[in-house]
């Protein structure tokens, strides 16, 4: 897990080709790899899709990546439940 | 893992006041499912940064959203490798 800072951090990120400052109590580094990811995600979306507007695509960035999470949860949770059961046996 | 349909199912779901028609294919239950939690996400961001555009407040809920799937990647991949440490003791 990024381990949180003291301080809170502040960079400036290009996401899409806008600027944006993002700003968190970890790494700068974590700040900066996530928002790669969500630039990749859009960019990948804006190419694929030129017809759509901004917040559209970046609606669409956020549906993907909460797509991707929930699966990850459930996996997590039946590898978890897996665990338990053999544990048990 | 919510599992893959023979067709692409489409919904209407409302996310922070916007229409989309999203689709996929999976079941509608878990786009409806995804839909929500940006939704939730992103209707969260504008109660509490009401000068932000729709733009930054979607973008703004990507990164947050990355944030979580990244953290929970990293822990994930910490479990495995405690797991297959332990398998080795």
């Amino acid at each position: 897990m990024p381990s949180e800072t003291k301080t809170i951090n502040r960079i400036k990120v290009k996401i899409n080709g806008e600027d944006y400052y993002v700003r968190g109590k970890v790494s700068t580094e974590h700040i900066a790899k996530v928002a790669k990811y969500v630039d990749n995600k859009m960019c990948d979306l804006s190419r694929r899709h030129p017809d759509l507007n901004q917040l559209r695509v970046a609606v669409l960035a956020a549906l993907n990546i909460t797509d991707e999470l929930l699966r990850l949860k459930q996996e997590y949770e039946e590898f978890l439940a897996t665990f338990d059961d053999e544990l048990k046996d």
